[in-house]
C-alpha cells in the first residue's frame, strides 16, 4: 500500500468532465487531451467507462497502442458487479479488467438510501458487490481504487454503513478510497471533519472528489488535503456535470504555490496555461476568461489606479508572478484606463509614449470617444495599434482604396447555399473588381478582398480569418442596435484581433476585416 | 455602532464588478442593475466612485432622484484625502460627501509597502489621511465604512501597522472595517486566522471582501463569517477585475441554505436565478452556465444513470431543491442520454412516451444520428420538440413550402450598408415573393419570411428573433467546417431556441429560422 509514494493528482476530465452539458468528445479528441494531461504531469488519467460506453472501449483500445505516456497511468472507471451476479461473470467488470488500463477505479454506493432506491438491493449485497469486484480484479493483477459515491451525504445519513463500505473495499485490496461529494453540497469545514474521522481508522490512502455546487470545490479539496487526503481528483477547466468538478489546475497551483507541496513533476506547472487552453481548443469550450490562474483575464488589470501602481511594481496588484503558471500580465485600454494604462499598453506594443503628454492625452480621448460609440480595444490589440500609429505618424496606414462591396447568399435546392462577394477597389494605382466565394458572407468578403489586392501585395495570400465574434450592443432595442464584431486574423505564425462597429453586422465585419488585412500588411513591412 | 442589527450583504457589482475586462456599463445600465439588486434584497449597493468617475457622479445624481429602494442603502466608494491636503479641501472627498449616498465607503491602504510605493507618503501621514477623512465625513453627518485595501498581505508584512489602520478608522467613527484580499491570494484557513485576530481587538463590525484568484473567494468569505465577520462584500455573477469578486449569490445561498443564517429578507433568495440572469442581460455577459445555484446547468443532468435515479427521486442527485434559488432541474438529451433521459425530457415537454419502447428507441437513434452530424439538442428544446412531434404524429408540422431564398448586403458610400432578403414560398395555396430588409442577412431573412407568411398566418407578426449564436464545428479545417446556429425566437411572452446546421452559415441560420417560426405557429395552434 503506497502511502509513502508521490501525492496522487488524478484527472477525470475524460470521464466525469465529459458529463458537462454541451461537451462531446470523439475518441480522437480524448487521445489528444490525454497527451496534454500527460504533458502537465498528472499522475492518473481516468479515460472513461469501457464496456458501458462504446466510445470509451475504443479509447482504451487505441490508448494502449498509440499513447506513450511519460508521467501518467491510465485508469478505467466502472461500477461494482451487478447485484446477484458473480464478479467473474459480469461483462462490464470484464471490460474493466480487459481494458488495458493500469488502474481500475470502481464506483460504489456508500449512501444507504442510494443502495435501496437506485440500486434496489440490500445493504449487505452492496458490500458483497464491493468485496467481490475488488477481490476479483486484484486476483487478475489489477490495481484498484475505490470511488465512494455520495460519501459525505451517506456519512451523514448512516456513518457506520458508509465507513463499512470503505473498510470492505480496502480490506479486499483497494489502494485508494476516494471520498466523493457527488451532489456537491459540502462546505470546507464539513469536509475536513469527515476526512479527519475517516483517517482515524482507514489503513489506506484517502482521496477526495468534489463538485462545485456551493462554489467551494477547490476549497473543499484543499480542506481534505489539510485533513490528510493524499489523492485529489478534478478536471481541467473544471469541466463536469452541473456546476462542474474541482478545477484541477487551481487545486494543484494552490498546493504548489501556496502550500509548498510539490505534486507535479518539477517545472510542469508552468505549462498549465498553455495546456488548459489547448484542452479547451479540443473541447470547443473556451476557458472562462476569469478562470483562476489560467484564464485570459486572470492577471489582467483595468482600473487606472491599478495600472499606475503596476508601473512601479507588478507585485503590488498581483498575488504571484503569472509566469509560474505560464500566464501573462495584461493591461487593458478602456474608459477606465488612465494615461498610465495607455502608456504601459503602448510600451507593451513597442511604442515609447512617455515623453509626449499631449500625444497620450489625445490617444486617451480618442479611445474614450470610440468606446462610447461601441468600440472596444480591450480585446482588439491590432486595432489599438493602428490607432497608435495613426496618432504617432499622423495618418493611418492605407494600402488600398475601397470603392464598394456587395455580398449575396443564394439558396440552391438540393445543395448547400453559396455566398459570393464582389469588391471594387484601387491598389497601387490599379482598379480591381474581384468576386470571391465562401461559406458565409464574411468569409466570401475576406476571399474577395484578399484576391483583389493579391497582385499588389502577394503576402496577403497567407492571411486567414480564424475567428469571428459578434455582439449586439443594445443601445435600445430593435433598429437602434449597434453591432460589434471582433475578427482574428492569422498569417500562419501569429494572429491578431481587430474590431469593427456598425448598424449592419456585415458592415461592422467589413471594417474589422479591412483593419485585419491592413495590420497584416503593415507588420509585413517590418 | 450597529453590531446587533441585521447581517450586512454589501453588493459592489456597480463598482468593483465594473472593473471586469469587457464590462462597460452606462448610467442607465447601472440604474437598471441597482433596481435588480434591491429586488434581491441586498442591504447595500455600492454605486461607484463619484467625483473620480464622471459616469458615477451622474449615477448618484440620478439615483437619488429616480430610485425608490425598498431594501438597500446606496453607498459611495472613494479614497481617503490626498496626502498633504485637508479633508475639507479635497474635491474628491467633497464629491463623496455630496453624492447623496447614505453611506460612504473609504478605501485606505493598510499595507505599508503600498503606502510607500503607490501613495508615496509616510506611514504616519496615511493614518492621518484615514483619521481626517473619516472624521470629516462623520462631522458632515455621513455613515462611514472602511475598505482596508490589501489587508491580508499588509497584515503579513506588518501586522501592527495593518491593525493600527483599522483602529484609526473605527476610533474616528467608521462603523464597519471591511478586510480586503485585494490581490486575491488568500486561502480559507489563513483568512480565518486573521479575522479571528482582528475580532479579538476590533470594537466594530468586521467585513470581508474577497477575490477569486485562488478559486476560493466564496470559501474565503464563508471562513471569515465563521470567524466572526458580519458584513460580506461581493458581486452578482462574480463580476470583477482579473478572476472576479466573490459571487454574492453563492455566498448568500450558502449562508441561508447551508448555514441556516437568514441574511436576505424572507423569500427573496428564490428570486436569485431570475435576478442573476436579468443583470447579465444588462451587462451583456451571460452568467456561466456552470455557475453555482443560478447557472443554466447548475441543476442539469446528463449522464443516463443520473437520469434513471432522478426518475425515482430528484434528491438522489441534487444537493437541494432548485426552486429555493428560483432555478429549475433540466434533463439533457444527448448521446450520453439513455432512454430514461429521452422519456423524462419528453415528459418535461408534455409527451407521455412511457408506453412505447419502440418509439423511444427510434427517437434516441435519430438524436444520436443528428448529433453526429453537428446538431445539438441540449440547448434547442424547440427543435427537439419538433422532432418528437414528427415521430409521434408521423410528420413534421409544415405551414409553408419554401421555393428559394436569397440575401444581398450592399455597401453604400457615406451611409450604413443595407441587407435585403427575398423569399419565395407557398402558404395556404398562395405563392408569395417577399423582400425584407434588416441590419444583417439573418435579420433580413427573418423579416422577409414573416412578411411572406403574414397573410396566411397573422400571428407571426409578434414573433421576434432575439438571440443568435454561431459555432464553427471543426470537423477538419477550412472548407470542411460545418456551422451550427442557435436562434432564440420570442412571441413577446415566452421564447424558444431552435438549431440549424450546414456548410454555409446563412443556410444553417435559415434552417433554425424556419424551425423557430414553425414552432411558434404550432404552439399558437394550441
Amino acid at each position: 500500500m503506497d502511502l509513502h509514494g508521490a501525492f496522487h493528482v488524478y484527472d477525470t476530465t475524460l470521464r466525469d468532465g465529459a458529463q458537462q452539458e454541451g461537451l462531446n468528445l470523439s475518441v480522437a479528441d480524448k487521445l489528444s487531451i490525454a497527451r496534454q494531461l500527460d504533458d502537465l504531469g498528472v499522475g492518473y488519467i481516468e479515460g472513461g467507462w469501457p464496456g458501458a460506453n462504446p466510445k470509451d472501449t475504443e479509447f482504451f483500445r487505441r490508448a494502449t497502442q498509440e499513447l506513450s505516456l511519460r508521467n501518467a497511468r491510465l485508469a478505467a472507471f466502472g461500477a461494482t458487479r451487478r447485484a446477484g451476479v458473480k464478479a467473474a461473470d459480469d461483462p462490464l467488470v470484464a471490460a474493466l479488467r480487459d481494458s488495458g488500463a493500469s488502474v481500475v477505479t470502481l464506483v460504489a454506493k456508500s449512501h444507504d438510501r442510494h443502495v435501496e432506491l437506485a440500486l434496489r438491493t440490500t445493504l449487505e449485497e452492496n458490500l458483497a458487490m464491493v468485496r467481490d469486484t475488488v477481490t476479483h480484479l486484484r486476483e487478475e493483477g489489477q490495481t484498484v481504487f475505490l470511488d465512494a459515491e455520495h460519501f459525505f451525504d451517506g456519512y451523514r445519513a448512516n456513518r457506520d454503513y458508509a465507513l463499512e463500505v470503505l473498510r470492505t473495499a480496502y480490506d479486499a485490496g483497494a489502494e485508494v478510497i476516494a471520498l466523493c461529494d457527488t451532489n456537491g453540497g459540502m462546505l470546507p469545514g464539513w469536509v475536513a471533519e469527515v476526512v479527519h474521522d475517516v483517517r482515524e481508522t482507514a489503513q489506506v490512502r484517502v482521496g477526495i472528489h468534489c463538485h462545485n455546487d456551493t462554489g467551494c470545490a477547490v476549497a473543499n479539496t484543499l480542506a481534505a488535503v489539510d485533513a490528510g487526503a493524499t489523492h485529489v481528483q478534478g478536471t481541467i477547466n473544471g469541466y463536469g456535470e452541473r456546476t462542474g468538478n474541482a478545477d484541477l489546475v487551481a487545486v494543484v497551483a494552490n498546493l504548489e504555490l501556496k502550500l509548498d507541496k510539490q505534486v507535479l513533476p518539477q517545472g510542469l506547472l508552468g505549462e498549465a496555461t498553455r495546456i488548459a487552453h489547448a484542452v479547451a481548443e479540443v473541447t470547443n469550450f473556451p476557458p472562462a476568461s476569469r478562470q483562476p490562474y489560467v484564464g485570459a483575464s486572470a492577471f489582467t488589470h483595468k482600473a487606472g489606479l491599478h495600472a499606475s501602481a503596476i508601473k512601479v511594481d507588478p507585485d503590488l496588484y498581483q498575488h504571484m508572478d503569472p509566469a509560474g503558471v505560464g500566464n501573462d500580465m495584461r493591461l487593458l485600454v478602456s474608459d477606465m484606463a488612465g494615461r498610465a494604462s495607455i502608456e504601459l499598453k503602448g510600451r507593451e506594443l513597442g511604442f515609447d509614449l512617455s515623453g509626449d503628454r499631449e500625444l497620450v492625452t489625445r490617444i486617451t480621448d480618442r479611445v474614450k470617444e470610440l468606446e462610447s460609440r461601441g468600440y472596444t480595444f480591450e480585446a482588439a490589440d491590432a486595432s489599438f495599434e493602428l490607432l497608435l500609429i495613426e496618432e504617432v505618424e499622423g495618418q493611418r496606414p492605407t494600402y488600398f482604396d475601397v470603392e464598394s462591396w456587395r455580398v449575396i447568399t443564394d439558396s440552391r435546392p438540393g445543395d448547400d447555399a453559396v455566398s459570393e462577394a464582389t469588391v471594387k477597389l484601387t491598389a497601387d494605382g490599379v482598379r480591381y473588381v474581384q468576386t470571391g466565394e465562401g461559406n458565409g458572407p464574411v468569409n466570401a468578403l475576406d476571399h474577395a478582398l484578399r484576391q483583389a489586392i493579391e497582385q499588389a501585395y502577394p503576402e496577403v495570400a497567407k492571411l486567414e480569418l480564424i475567428d469571428y465574434k459578434v455582439r449586439i450592443l443594445d443601445q435600445g432595442h430593435g433598429t437602434d442596435a449597434t453591432t460589434r464584431v471582433l475578427i482574428e486574423t492569422s498569417d500562419g505564425e501569429s494572429s491578431w484581433i481587430t474590431v469593427g462597429v456598425g448598424a449592419n453586422v456585415i458592415e461592422a465585419s467589413w471594417g474589422a476585416l479591412v483593419d485585419g488585412v491592413t495590420f497584416g500588411l503593415r507588420r509585413h513591412e517590418g
